[in-house]
């Protein structure tokens, strides 16, 4: 006779109806995959009376306990997201015995630390590879199939809300505002985008990922963030003109002097293996100093891939269920990495100027930068009305703080009317 | 004190002194990580007197016995590759109660089904993840990650040598028995390149890919195969025409009426994940029922990068050995698919030929196609000297052997001088 496991799940949103429609539409595969007949016994929505995203041979609860506490519970899949109840729910899950697999990015990037030690005291899994980056098993394979790697750096195009406005803005010619309002229609951006389009999205996902490449807790207060908010038409169509592309991108690097964390808007050259990553696609970027470069792409988002990472998960939980070997791989965080504040940011900068068109002005602009010890490796100049000139100037790579520098003395430059924008560059593979 | 896991290594060359760097650059990591002392004993090579490529603390023998009867040997790295004695090292090792890590593709996509039997019967691991695409993780990430999913499309670009000619061919304009030489000359193609360009490397590893994603064993000889070899510098820029690139794919597709499993040159739009895939890079694209559409990418073949994914294996292992959990995931083809025979590829086809440039030529294609049941997606027509033409016709998707039948009219046609080329595309995403 087949085995079973009886699963609890928490939430019947999105990922939850997604996890539920696979575990229906796969239930032979899955059986046969893990030996085992997966039954979802009770799941708790806020109104059990009300009707449900999906229905099945389960029962509805609206109390937690009915689920945290039934002994016959092995598995709990945690899907209602945000900080609390989903914390408390988590701990006393694994308090009475169960398993756990969570797609809560809010609530690791914050209490990851806490989470894994407690499952590991109890000797459960604690499994959360559809936090990130949902269709992609990114998590997975940096604990496992890239383990035998010292990952030096890992660059993500993780939030699908930006990377869509971004695309259609290149794509399109078309203005950040206008294309913002077009993905709320399309349900690709909240009515309140900020977490999105500001960057913490992305950073709340960082701070994960970063902590398994590098093996060192980094939280989300680590991480340097800026948004695409500031990004313009006009920047992009300059980055065209460099061969290059705007993305907004997750940045973990780790060096001699200790990590760099940030996320923020760059330009990246249209050669560079993210450059063609469009519309809601996630990608992460991977160099390992065995595996050279490496890129793992898909879906970030949405009910089924999400599901999917959950749903694999839950098998792994099944196997290790089976074969006694529960808890083998939690918390990877062994070292106690210093981290870089963003003075010490060493990359090349696209400035763009409003200057007055006067002769010299350049000739001055370039003292300046070079008195901070920058200098430039390509300008580009045009004309405006009222005898204005725009010129974006791109600089060799340099520390932040001497750029910080600079631009303190252009700012009190008289001729200079407005500093429009300051964008790092991504450049280097490897 | 900490846990001692001893290795005998078969093989000291590319892949085998990678293996040996990577424990030793990295051993400080991989002893944190694996909480186990990893200790090479003894290494297989032709002439222990000779200098190797790489030196350690580890003993040199030629006899394989040395390693696969010592009873402290605790895992034994395949490295040698080919078919034997590779097959009876392994099938000793195991008897001889020895986990095995392999990167043998020959002797997998051969022999793959008895060796997995006779390790789940020794209740031993055999991986192979560094048998397929070197530096990317696809066979866990199948076996794993991607579990809750029914797979219906595998897609690689799975040979470095002939994407390396293709993309040179298409990005300079350049002939193939040039690039093929240039190739050959930076170490990118074997003196012998057959096995490379006619395919038969892609289709090893499509073969052992193919049987993972569809859960049902499929064969070298199951494989249809045609190389790169008849693709012209003509073609590469009627693609480029038409939006699209050639690539040597390696294409696994699970539908209703069976399996299609194919490595042969292909267009794909410029759009598709693909097509970007640059050089010796190699990656995937995987279609799965709750995932869409997902691609991993990284470097297929090298020291470094294949020896990463066998010492990821071994780390694997030696956390199953250290749970008792050896043996968990092994041969998963529990179903037997029928395979569809070329005739029944349904695709569309690109046709060039060379034509006599006379009225009425055309419509009389388009007829002779019409008979059986082809019409065309686009027509480019371009005059050629002596009243010739080179016409290339697009069709919309139709089954093969339709298309042969069509070609036999063609041939038979006293206007038609000449087909110079036929190639499949790949279009869908989805």
């Amino acid at each position: 006779m087949l085995n079973k496991v009886h699963l609890g799940i928490l939430g019947l949103g999105t990922v939850g109806s997604g996890v539920v429609s696979i575990l229906q539409q796969n239930a032979q595969d899955i059986q046969t995959r893990t030996e085992y007949e997966i039954i979802i016994k009770r799941v708790l929505v806020l109104n059990p009376k009300e009707p449900q995203k999906i229905t099945g041979d389960f029962e509805l609860t609206d109390k937690a306990d009915d689920i945290l506490l039934d002994p016959e519970i092995d598995i709990i899949i945690e899907v209602i997201g945000g900080i609390e109840p989903a914390r408390s729910f988590i701990l006393k899950a694994l308090h009475n015995g169960k398993h756990v697999i969570t797609a809560n990015k809010d609530l690791l990037a914050l209490h990851g630390q806490e989470l894994l030690q407690v499952a590991k005291e109890e000797g459960k899994d604690l499994f959360f590879e559809a936090s990130v980056a949902g269709g992609i098993p990114i998590i997975a394979a940096m604990k496992q199939s890239l383990a035998a790697n010292r990952i030096s750096q890992i660059i993500g195009i993780i939030n699908g809300t930006t990377n869509y406005i971004l695309t259609a803005m290149a794509d399109q010619g078309r203005d950040y505002q206008e294309v913002l309002a077009e993905a709320q229609k399309l349900g690709y951006a909240e009515a309140d985008p900020t977490s999105d389009v500001e960057g913490l999205d992305a950073a709340r996902k960082l701070a994960i990922l970063a902590s398994i490449a590098f093996n060192s807790r980094i939280t989300l207060s680590d991480v340097y963030v800026e948004g695409i908010s500031k990004i313009t038409r006009d920047d992009l169509l300059y980055a065209a003109e460099l061969g290059s592309t705007i993305k907004l991108l997750a940045i973990g690097k780790h060096q001699d002097e200790g990590i760099e964390i940030r996320v923020h808007p760059a330009i990246i050259p249209k050669t560079h293996p993210l450059a063609s990553v469009s519309g809601v696609f996630n990608a992460i970027y991977i160099v390992g100093n065995a595996i050279g470069e490496t890129m793992f792409y898909g879906r970030g988002a949405g009910s089924l891939p999400t599901g999917s990472a959950v749903v694999s998960d839950l098998m792994q939980v099944i196997r290790n269920i089976q074969t006694k070997s529960s808890a083998a791989i939690n918390c990877s965080c062994y070292l106690d990495l210093p981290i870089k504040t963003s003075s010490e940011f060493f990359t090349s900068f696209y400035i763009r100027l409003l200057v007055i068109d006067e002769p010299k002005v350049l000739a001055t602009l370039a003292l300046l930068f070079a008195e901070a010890n920058i200098s430039f490796a390509s300008i580009i100049q045009k004309p405006r009305e009222n005898k204005e000139a725009e010129i974006v100037l791109v600089t060799h790579p340099c520390r932040e703080g001497q750029l910080q520098e600079a631009l303190d003395s252009v700012r009190a430059y008289s001729k200079v009317l407005n500093i429009k924008n300051v964008i790092r560059f991504e450049t280097d593979s490897q």
